[in-house]
């Protein structure tokens, strides 16, 4: 067993990371924003990337100075705040909400504000309670199933299209589509098979549109598609989000290398159980979320990383996260990790799912020694 | 289908729950609050109830006005929050985060505050920078693995009690548990032989310490047990959090029935896929958390109940949360639901778990009208 002496080395220190922190690598951020930015440019794509991961007005301007002009949220709450920062053109990436109607008003009167219909009471309640003109998408399912009209309601879809050109204030501007299943994927293969079944579909579903459909944009949204394929020229925009940070899921499904993942979750030492190999830290689900991966038949909650100072490093073959109450998490790896772990120390957890722990930790600590907010509204 | 007048109805009346909103019933958690101070007076037990699942300020006075002045937190920033609402007598049920130390002395300079110990280290590098004394409980696993010393670890135990024995600033107040197996329990009876093996090893343990034990108060956590178990009399203190507002788990687990279920979250409906039994609903994972359980082999991360203005009723049979992402739940139902709702009413949905989705709303809306605070603060 070490002294206390080596133990107060790690914790008496000018006390960094006092409680569990997102420490983001801003040098990675804006790397994954210039490679994402050259990858749409080369297809002569949109670029119009999802800021639902981030949520900070901070790294939204790194996404400006790389001439990003037009962005996607995922709520219209989000749009509020990004709009306060002087954005100008946003989707909200989400089926309407009627209930907020009056904050839809709000931004319409000053913004570029794009909406997702794919119901017929939702453009009739629309046109009926707008008082400025919006850009409207048609929702559609390439196969996700979680919203949107499939290829075969066309009879909807084109109900929909109807409604919105005989409407004075919704501007018909495009097909729209979130390829979540590509997360399902388990190689690169796949990835590439759904973009092309999924873009295919958005331009049989416009040709069959007829008259109305022509001229229409398609937009094409999740990391994994965005990250893999290299020819996006069958579409008009994507918009990606999750790239920013990456995650221990988008490196399973090989959207990136470990390079490329922009931030660690770092956690406080607790407790350490040398006699089942575990180490307790503070850093539960309400900092990382209970998004899990199954990897070797077992829930893995994060992946543990070398860690020095406030950079880290490789991950450390074997060790994980394999359990998560609301303040606890429970490190496992082999007498090599744990016999290294004192209370008052600290480890790097990349997390599952960026998105969700971002949301909860609820603002960054930037290896440059800068801060970032992050939009607290839900 | 139903025009869009009925659309309306529900839509533009004043807008209440325009966003996923935590509606608490205050009369249920005070008779919750009653009903388990009730059975910790019938067996002479202290009631330091967790704040860990509301923490909020607002419902912590609805404690006090039943006579409670002792509470249990899982952090130091809330044992912070709630010490600023006139609380002087508050366990941290975590173990004790070194990195911590300045927040643990401002605390301990002017409330009475319980710490976690389970790691020498730990006692003497608070020894070494305490500058106030507190209260100190060696964490006791009696089956649950998450943390704690097992009554095979007497030689640490004992190390531990001779430390604080030893020490000037750390008063040797206790042995404590959180019996969180209980949770993981099919039948009542399950529970209380969870209960009677985890406070046979606190007895245990407790005489095995020796003399340096005597007096040492027995404390024992979680909801499932102090909902349950009939007889207290074997312990001194009972820490039960959860029941405050209960919710689907503790149901499913035995320990309240729907009436003492004090919450639902109020959540617009965005989309109706009739085609396939499904609403998507604007309450996602940032609003519910990715808790889910095991219902008749698929997981559900919420139960859809009745729902008429801000009152709830019963559960709708076979009514679920089926999956979530960030921002959407997929509602799940026969065609009785599915072909009653529209984009812009709202639906009611009992949570997976209460702690986690309340640390996510960060806020309550009351069904007399009030709103509640939460501490943002992790």
């Amino acid at each position: 067993m070490k002294t206390v002496t080596s133990v107060a080395v790690f914790c008496f220190k000018p006390m960094k990371f006092e409680r569990p922190t997102y420490l983001l690598n801003p040098d990675i951020c804006k790397s994954n924003i210039r490679t994402m930015a050259a990858r749409a440019s080369r297809s002569g794509v949109i670029f119009r990337p999802h800021f639902k991961t981030h949520q900070s007005l901070v790294i939204g301007r790194w996404f400006r100075e790389a001439g990003v002009s037009k962005i996607t949220v995922s709520s219209l709450a989000a749009a509020r705040y990004f709009a306060s920062d002087g954005w100008t053109d946003i989707t909200v990436a989400f089926p309407v909400n009627l209930r907020e109607i009056g904050l839809i008003n709000e931004l319409a009167s000053h913004v570029r504000i794009g909406l997702l219909i794919e119901h017929p009471d939702v453009a009739l309640e629309l046109e009926k309670n707008l008082k400025f003109p919006v850009d409207v998408y048609i929702k559609i399912d390439t196969g996700y199933h979680r919203t949107g009209l499939s290829e075969d309601e066309m009879p909807v879809i084109r109900q929909l299209t109807d409604l919105i050109s005989g409407s004075s204030l919704l501007n018909l501007k495009g097909l729209l589509t979130h390829a979540g299943h590509t997360y399902g994927a388990s190689t690169r293969d796949q990835v590439n098979e759904i973009y092309l079944s999924s873009t295919r579909i958005l331009n049989e579903v416009r040709k069959n549109i007829g008259t109305a459909g022509e001229g229409l944009l398609l937009s094409y949204g999740d990391t994994p598609s965005c990250s893999i394929v290299e020819d996006f020229s069958n579409i008009d925009e994507i918009r990606p989000g999750n790239f920013i940070f990456y995650d221990l899921m988008q490196f399973v499904a090989g959207s990136c290398d470990f390079s490329q993942v922009a931030g660690v979750v770092v956690c406080p030492v607790v407790a350490v159980h040398a006699s089942r190999n575990q180490a307790v830290l503070y850093g539960g689900a309400i900092h990382l979320s209970k998004e899990f991966l199954i990897i070797d038949g077992r829930r893995i909650y994060g992946q543990v990383v070398e860690m020095d100072d406030n950079k880290w490093g490789n991950p450390i073959p074997g060790a994980y996260l394999v359990s998560l109450s609301q303040e606890h998490g429970i490190l496992e790896g082999g007498d090599h990790i744990i016999n290294e772990l004192r209370p008052g120390m600290t480890v790097g957890i990349i997390p599952v799912h960026s998105c969700l722990t971002a949301n909860l930790l609820q603002g960054y600590q930037m290896t440059d020694g800068g801060d970032g907010d992050y939009f607290l509204g839900k």
